[in-house]
């Protein structure tokens, strides 16, 4: 394997952290390490596998000597992905900025490492909530076919950064000792509440979230799936999201199909065994890489139907990990510099 | 107007607070009031329109004097409800021990106080996350049958009584604070977490509080709507509920025509103006006696469905509101003695 040169965008944010510590957890190889953020961070230092790091504003000069850029998002990503990826350095970008582009791929390994092929330096990371959609549904679909997804998301407000859990948590103080509240990660208070709107509107009074699941889902599994997202929820949560999701297939799928399916695949832990409470959690799922998958119950309605409830870490699986699989996953086929 | 004496059992917890409450906004009147609950808070003296009431435990006798009772719910509905009715006192009773039977009435005084014609001195009060759903789609159904709803919710702590609402906030301290915690009111940690089980699992791994909602539609608003509860879900938030809702008419139902006939629900706020942020929460439908119904949008795959988020209050309208409307309705119709 090629050595090549590494840097995080965004090192000091939640996903910035958490691509760290998963680049140390599965042992990704660099020969060197650049650590960028926006000017407010620069100057940090940031102790990794025994070395410091200081933090550099993220400047166009910073990616001359670049190989690789994760980007966590923010508007880092809008600023110089692009311009990042066609100076020569593979960009694998959290952000939704270049995901519906057609000269990116939008990948998640487990479901469609194919559409690294065609890269062109930039590769897009999906939403936190179609990873976790499509890493539970890919291995039923890929035996019978999802049809139709009727889809609505219980999200962390780690999916607003360190800005949103820490705001949850003081908030959540303020609430407790009865002080006001003054709302800035999320429009309204998150503490004790639910709010039904993540990202802003866009087409029909749909969020931006709730259509990534229509966009995405189409661009990495299955362009032919009817995805319904009734709606994008977030909750007092810290780092995990939950999805109730509807799964209507091709040809009938039982309960025993669907459990085998999902044993199969590496990546899910079936927790599904009601009499004995073992559904997914947030509390559960937190800082783990696997989506659990449980609650799975034959529709009452539609004989071609299932119900289920899934779970997974947003920051690790429904970001960073997914982001440092990509980078593996082109190492392992060769892809990383194909366009050299 | 006859005069009646009336009963109200399970006094001192949150849904028995909450019908005095109602009892003297909605100005009930009454000849005589007894307070009865649980031997554990018998003595207690609850101070009500400036009287000092002394709560009695309940027994079989409790009733000997009693024209109307209304059961909060719990332990006492099972013991008291049905052999309270048979000794002629007409009870009204918020737990689902009785729902199902075929003697029972069901009712939503919005949605078919008709039903209240054939009682036999026992009526029992739906459940909560049911009262939300059919009062939002009641509106509807009324013009262009809803004939398949697909329906996630998000329920509050209150679902579990007093004990549940203060296991929300004295572990979320804990929690905060770093310290131990003990579940007692919900199976698990319900701080900063979702639990997806409300109530026990019965059939094909459902829990009873999803099909809740399957057979309480049907006997409520229509047999014939096709009810899937894709997961019924408890949430960090105190006293008021959402569900994010799937609804597939007879008909093209447009967001105009929907917002139209929702606005004409006396008993309906439309709260639907996205480009304003205004959208129904638990923070602003908390202690009110509306359904808020909002984010109302076309299906992005089926034209003849909607998609839309609801909210109300859990204790109010989803529990002590709707009881008491309940016997406004059956004195208004002069039903309330039809059985002497």
């Amino acid at each position: 394997m090629k050595e090549f040169s590494l840097a995080i965008v965004g090192a000091t944010g939640a996903v910035g952290e958490q691509l760290l510590k998963c680049i140390d957890e599965r042992k990704i190889p660099f020969k060197s390490l650049k650590l960028l953020a926006s000017a407010r961070s620069a100057g940090k230092v940031i102790n990794f596998q025994g070395k410091d790091y200081t933090v550099e504003e993220t400047t166009e000069e910073s990616f001359r000597d670049v190989d690789v850029a994760l980007f966590a998002g923010g508007p880092a990503s809008v600023a110089f992905g692009r311009k990042a990826a066609e100076g020569g350095t593979v960009v694998i970008d959290n952000s939704s900025t270049y995901r519906y582009e057609d000269d990116v791929p939008l990948v998640v390994p487990e479901v469609n490492p194919q559409d690294l092929e065609w890269h062109h330096n930039l590769i897009a990371n999906p939403n936190c909530s179609t990873i976790l959609l499509v890493t539970a549904l890919y291995p039923l679909h890929k035996h019978n076919k999802v049809k139709r997804v009727v889809v609505s998301s219980y999200q962390a407000c780690s999916g607003a950064g360190k800005e949103g859990m820490e705001e949850l948590i003081e908030q959540s103080k303020q609430v407790l000792n009865g002080e006001e509240i003054e709302p800035k990660a999320f429009k309204y208070q998150i503490a004790f509440n639910v709010l039904p709107q993540i990202d802003k509107f866009v087409e029909d009074d749909y969020t931006k979230e709730e259509m990534k699941f229509v966009w995405e889902t189409h661009k990495i599994m299955d362009k032919e799936v009817g995805v319904t997202p009734v709606a994008a929820v977030r909750v007092p949560v810290i780092r995990s999201h939950c999805e109730a999701v509807y799964a209507e297939f091709e040809n009938k799928m039982t309960v025993e199909e669907a459990r085998q399916y999902l044993g199969e695949a590496s990546w899910v832990k079936l927790q599904d065994d009601p009499a004995n409470f073992v559904y997914p959690m947030p509390i559960t799922s937190s800082d783990t890489d696997f989506t659990y998958v449980g609650r799975i119950r034959p529709d009452i309605v539609n004989e071609k139907a299932l119900n289920m409830w899934i779970s997974f870490d947003q920051i690790r699986k429904g970001a960073a990990t997914n982001a440092v699989q990509i980078l593996e996953e082109l190492i392992k086929r060769d892809l990383l510099f194909k366009n050299r």
